[in-house]
């Protein structure tokens, strides 16, 4: 299954994760061929760390663990989407998710988010 | 405000872009430094075509662009992710997103997935 995917010039494929739940994006990390088959195999998510160049089981120091709902890849094969139940939260920093900044001079595109922004501060204060 | 951000040695940031009202995930794709710019001023996604080597304004030539609504970067700085109003569909292929083919081997991690797929369904038959 894995040698159809495209996997860059270090051996890696980005993994974007989605919170299944609430389809929140929470982060975006890589994978090589050993780490996604760690994750189909543990139903777990595992990535490589591209700054420590090792396999990271994430929430192995944290318990922030991810349990895979689904897995799917994309039209050219050189991504993932990664659909998890997220354990506690996906960041190393304690959000709730890694995407928790929004970039100066973009906010004027902030529009008619306002009920998304708040379904999610609810389904963040359920945890 | 985009000299915070880490480009790669290519000079790019992966962007993760998502539908701002389903929540699906629709494409990763790659900015540069100009094509973040133009984004942020024409409030359309604008990437750069690894394949190509060049600019990329999204639904230029197949009316698909897709309008930003909002813009924010991860933890590490070194990936956006882009909520946007899709008009038609993501894809090339024809596809509502670039993420229409299931991982074979991780099928039996798709449990309880049910409602969301129903969802994508009922959701994309609207277009």
């Amino acid at each position: 299954m894995i040698t159809n995917l495209k996997f860059d010039q270090n051996g890696l494929i980005p993994a974007v994760v989605q919170d299944a739940e609430t389809g929140r994006v929470l982060m975006l990390a890589y994978m090589n061929e050993e780490s996604l088959k760690k994750t189909v195999e543990t139903g777990e998510t595992w990535f490589f760390s591209r700054s420590r160049n090792e396999l990271w089981h994430k929430g192995a120091t944290s318990g922030h663990i991810q349990k895979v709902r689904r897995i799917d890849f994309d039209c050219d094969k050189d991504a993932l989407l990664v659909q998890v139940e997220q354990t506690g939260v996906a960041c190393h920093t304690g959000a709730a998710t890694c995407f928790y900044q929004s970039l100066s001079g973009a906010e004027n595109l902030d529009i008619g988010n306002f009920l998304p922004e708040l379904e999610r501060i609810i389904a963040e204060r359920k945890v």
